[in-house]
């Protein structure tokens, strides 16, 4: 072997571990390492999945400028057993919705519109900053008049652009912020982990703004109000003392009345009159070139790991057939991130009538969110002979597959397209059906034994569809199915 | 130091790192790396530990090829502070234990005959192929008539052969079954560690069979049926719609309503008339030669992870005394799926009288099977003076050691044999006697003052047993012991 | 790139991985790795956190060398939700705390005086030998006249000196003592943390001494006797017969009596009437020294991880103000064993009227002690606008400040100094003002529009403390914050 392969040899592998972003990564999100894939969540006593639903949200919270939709986990058996609640936020044009940080690990999927939207990382630097050039007018700042004042130039965190089919990863504890700065809607569907191991509380979601008075603005859509139902977020500063407040920040006592928010009843999400200035990537595409141009392999570190990943491009899907739809999956390996929050999503689209065959997840459960259309969904369970469910999941209707229990789904006459969060970072599945069938790992003898069907019958059942994976055409009629689903 | 020599050590240095298995299996077992130890098990919000018995299983499942006994967590204390339950299965000439997947870890060990084994992993190929060569019949096809259909040579998943003594892990969710293709029951234990950090459902092992009819074949011993005693494996093709099953399998309607066993009433094990043919490993030796012949660090990838270790060749104890009998351990370091599911074991042998010294288990519970004989156990807990459990465990009995709880063993006049399902894959114990003893670590002076003895007999008992380690052969006479165990 | 340079690069980059200890140190902890950072603690179902109190401990056990007094979670709901018990320990002069461990991972903070302390680790050397010249007296040996048998040179495990300012880390299941050899008191304060992923039993501290009779010299303080007020310490070898004792230990029957030391009414802290003779350290900075010395990256192997560090010497505070105050940190980086405990320390002075800046601690609770001086705590919560807390925490009282919850200290007339365990070995916290201000990363624009203040204001509350960290002295009269308090 000559010498100098066998250095590169040696400086590859070592690079292969060395600059690997987790180790630095690590660091600050408090998660294991890369290889690391175990998921130590806290667990419900007692999971009661005797029956699943479709489910809508149970509660509303409206403000000035949008409102959010939740499914409370304390609400909802299924969400309970899971460890997580789910929101949906929409947040109209110039609203934005108040920085806030809470225990919850957070994925957040764009189903609609596009925004601006930072988090604020512990220890890390100002990296957008607006250099004020001789002659020339710094244009983070409004206006003109503040010049003697306010002409010192801003700067802050990284501001990223999120367009329609991006998710988004927040650790817990992280400060987090959505502004539109365009004309028509943003609607955010997130998971809400809870169950994370890095949350010490218990399974409450218990958040903190920055701002406002999330105690006045939040009402129950209901008159019931369940356990999860009470106003557990706060503005953070509202309980300190005044005194405190004016010296810590340097200012005035009329200005500490305004950060503690007391009279603010603009809501979580607030209305900017004007617009926001801010020092934010023009356009969605530039900001995605430039990470590509630069990648060396150094710019993963703790304060510049990504946290946004586009799901909705059919041209990066992980399985793909033109007859039946595509699948596409964010984890770890795609968004490292994710391999310290120990979640991961999956993106998928139905055509019309198509199946995605029946499989289970080994290490998480699946929240899934219809986005789009609507499809017949079967669960089965380890306790009965019948489905768990057996219907309709339709366009903003979403439901949890408990961890190891069968899931098929056959798109309705319009197709269905969904988001999958997974409790879990490397969320192996099983297909029961297909390419990697489970029935093919088993001997063909085995199989007609077990059937009590002949040898020619297992070798059909193995291999019939066998060139086929996770997703199928359907190849009978369209009628058929309709019928079956109309008789459910 | 010369340059060729610090290459071949860099690359020895990163070898050893990026040739350890860990990493590769990591990604699917989804578990830590290799030296990650940590543990993280659900918790018993309670543990009743006032009292500890030698106990037997509380129910019993027949089936047409062979029994399953349950020790079930529900219904012991003991078992459910650790989080288990525990299983013994016998399974008669041709009898196949159907393949079933669930929530819990297993680990299996062979206390009687020989059979085959296998587990399907998710993403991996069928790597036991069956060629056909001109002009050769197939040695796997039943009959000549399924030539023109069945002429397919068949593949499938790794076969492994199991014999006495053997133990094989399980990783949760992953597909396993047995076969036994000898003229004598085989009889398995196994622990089901349903509070492994993989499982995020609660503490129930919710199982699923690929075939057969468990809701029915399954009866309870008695007529007391307590939360667990419900029956909780399914067959996971029986929830779903015909139609789907029909089009995914791509088979007949007849063949779905076989594959979903509405009608099958042979129960869990069923017994396979004229024999299973399938591709498989002929004699154990082979396989075991083959593994080590080959092994260059490069077959230890996910789908060829070695699931299987003999404890029971004294040869290759980890403690041997001539005089008192052997102790061999498995763990992470001997069979590294064990580090991905936090669980070991131990296999001991004590001769007539022998003792295991007391001692405590840092970091895992220890759950005893007597394989044979039986042994005078005695268990100290932290909230009385007297022992939790002085009394005999018999063959067929088991017992739970809790974590750091003491236990000493003296064998009975025909000597003593045990399995221990060890909940950690670091279960270091601390001996209170012998070369290791933790006495030995203390200042000789400090012996005298605290127990109130003289320097001399301090000595005595730091060192007078010192070259002894773990297990002594009873210096007493034998009758004295007798006399102590008939009284108790 | 030079081939010579290029191997060295190589070398240096594996050994960077290679000689961290924390693989082979991960070994015996049954820790993670050290850049894995993740907790996994048992959680409290529900954390009960409407009000919190400044407490004090709700239980004394007194013993013929010292006391215990003990805040337990099962007395607090603050101390419950965070998983663990405090417990304050007075040794007299001569005093040995006997042998003792338990299922909670500890962190002693040395409040006054100075000792020697020993943990004995399983499986590792007794270090500390006593070699015996030709014509020189062993000075371990107390007397002449146990020259015949006594002659034996003594070995021990390590023994460290302990001063004040020093913490030192126990994880569970090692036993650990600590004797007195000066003449004034030492108190130690000790987090008890049960909740840490080790402990697979429930919450309960379930500790076992090597010596004595915990059962008879404990006594409720009160009479009130709530579940964890009963004796959940033993000796451990109180429990096994007496023969079996005789046989392993290789001695008489009146010596097991002594080891199992029915009679012993000294309780857990004895008086040794003549001084303890052993091999230790003579002086503190000696050993010290020692360690710097010979660091090499060798040494830090299983058996010699260091489990100290003095957290007293301000010349070494991570956060230092003339004018306020200074900080400490130990955690995995400095004290690398904290990385397998999952715990933190912080050791704090504030000077007079010095202010603590609001902030939350991102990953861990934090449990305030007080070891001198007395501060205006405040702590904010998420359920409600007021403070959970308002009030004094004087010197000798105890606080949690829950994950996430905001809190803020000023100094009163004294000063304040404490002593703070966090539940995590990454303890990143987030602070409200000053230099790493949350505020300073987000826009100013987007402060004026939250805060519906003027861009001027918003630059105000964004920059005018920003050259101070966490600490800040007063700009305010001391006249107004006394008056505040007391108001308060």
């Amino acid at each position: 072997m000559d010498s100098k392969l066998s250095i590169l040899v040696a400086l590859g592998l070592c690079f292969a571990i060395l600059f690997d972003a987790d180790s630095a990564a690590a660091q600050i999100y408090g998660g294991g390492s890369g290889s690391q894939t175990r998921q130590s969540r806290y667990r419900s006593p007692q999971c009661q999945l005797q029956r699943l639903q479709a489910i809508q949200p149970n509660r509303r919270i409206d403000a000035e400028g949008g409102f959010t939709e939740i499914w409370e986990q304390y609400n909802y058996d299924q969400l309970d057993c899971a460890g997580t609640s789910v929101s949906r936020t929409t947040i109209r044009s110039n609203g934005l919705y108040l920085p806030v940080y809470s225990n919850a690990a957070r994925l957040t999927y764009v189903v609609e519109g596009e925004c601006v939207q930072s988090e604020v990382i512990p220890g890390c630097p100002e990296t957008y900053q607006a250099f004020q050039q001789p002659g020339q007018q710094y244009r983070g700042s409004a206006a003109g008049e503040q010049q003697q004042q306010g002409s010192r130039a801003d700067e802050h965190q990284k501001v990223r652009r999120l367009k329609r089919g991006d998710i988004v990863a927040t650790p817990p504890g992280f400060v987090q912020w959505f502004y539109n700065d365009g004309n028509t809607d943003v609607v955010l569907v997130t998971l809400l982990d809870t169950a994370n191991s890095q949350n010490q509380l218990d399974n409450q979601d218990r958040g903190f703004f920055l701002a406002g008075n999330p105690q006045r603005a939040q009402e129950p859509r209901e008159a019931e109000q369940k356990q999860g139902a009470e106003v557990n977020y706060n503005n953070i500063f509202s309980g300190f003392a005044d005194e405190i407040l004016q010296e810590v920040l340097g200012t005035s006592r009329e200005t500490v009345e305004r950060v503690k928010g007391r009279n603010d009843y603009r809501g979580h999400i607030i209305l900017v009159r004007h617009g926001l200035e801010m020092i934010k990537p023009l356009r969605y595409q530039e900001e995605e070139q430039q990470r590509h141009q630069f990648t060396n392999g150094f710019e993963e570190t703790i304060c510049t790991a990504r946290l946004r990943e586009n799901m909705a491009n059919p041209a990066r899907a992980d399985v793909y057939n033109p007859q039946a739809g595509y699948i596409r999956n964010v984890n770890r390996l795609n968004l490292p991130v994710l391999g310290y929050l120990y979640l991961s999503a999956e993106r998928g689209v139905l055509y019309r009538n198509a199946i995605y065959a029946p499989h289970w997840n080994l290490y998480s459960h699946s929240i899934i969110y219809a986005t789009g259309g609507s499809a017949r969904v079967q669960i089965v369970g380890n306790q009965q002979r019948q489905s768990l469910f057996d219907g309709q999941l339709r366009q903003g209707q979403m439901i949890v597959v408990p961890q190891n229990f069968a899931v098929t789904a056959q798109a309705g006459s319009n197709g269905f397209e969904w988001i999958s969060f997974k409790t879990g970072n490397n969320a192996i599945s099983q297909s029961l059906a297909g390419k990697t069938s489970v029935l093919r790992g088993l001997p063909v003898d085995m199989l007609a034994s077990m059937y009590q069907i002949s040898r020619q019958e297992a070798l059909k059942i193995k291999y019939n569809r066998g060139d086929e994976l996770a997703i199928f055409p359907s190849r009978l009629s369209s009628s058929t199915c309709n019928d079956k689903k109309s008789k459910a």
